[in-house]
């Protein structure tokens, strides 16, 4: 059911200062930023290959996202999966007695399902599932 | 020049206790393991979409890998992109003064040529160019 990687969570103090980064330097697309109120965070789309490189940049004191940076500093924040069928994904990683944050999928950037699993239950990988509902 | 995301590497403390999670509970296809000596770690490749997770368990104490796992626990290590020039990349990443960590390519897993990027010039994430060289 999982079919590809949908995109890489990077926490980031400011998504402006590392465009040039991802699209001067590597030649990337940077696509569409968007504010995730729900999250606390402003996000910044940048393709690569089939699947995106995500910026998170936190817009409140009570973002997740910063208090990932207070602790870790800027760097890698989430690995997120496409599923075909979210329902069934998370079935399947229950039955495999692994531990989810969120079991009813909730709303994410650019409308899709999502889950997260617990990093303490995936060594240390803060895990997201998710499954497109809207075509981009 | 960067097609895509080749693979996103994951430091572990066994591969082999982690198969269960990404081939139970994912449902993702566990492909070879093999042993890069220069880098001292044991490598095992798990197919997603046109991409990979690359579990990294080390195998001697002077492993770079055993000593992000005692700083920093198991988690993403690095994010490698392909790159169907990886001189032209190197000079491309160069040019706009972003550091390398090393600038001429080595030898990595599957044949690969590699070149990292330093995670200080990268906003905190160890970034590695490589480029196929053998038909996988």
């Amino acid at each position: 059911m999982v079919t590809k990687i949908d995109h890489i969570g990077i926490a980031v103090n400011s998504i402006d200062e590392q465009i040039p980064y991802y699209r001067d330097a590597l030649g990337l697309e940077v696509e569409k930023v968007e504010t995730v109120e729900s999250e606390g965070v402003k996000v910044c789309f940048i393709k690569v290959g089939d699947t995106h490189i995500e910026l998170l940049e936190p817009i409140s004191d009570t973002s997740p996202v910063k208090k990932f940076l207070e602790k870790n500093g800027q760097g890698v924040h989430h690995i997120a999966y496409s599923s075909s069928d979210i329902v069934k994904s998370v079935l399947d990683v229950k039955g495999k007695n692994f531990q989810l944050i969120n079991e009813t999928p909730k709303t994410g950037a650019k409308g899709k399902l999502i889950c997260f699993l617990h990093p303490k239950s995936t060594f240390g990988v803060l895990t997201e599932i998710c499954q497109e509902t809207e075509v981009h």
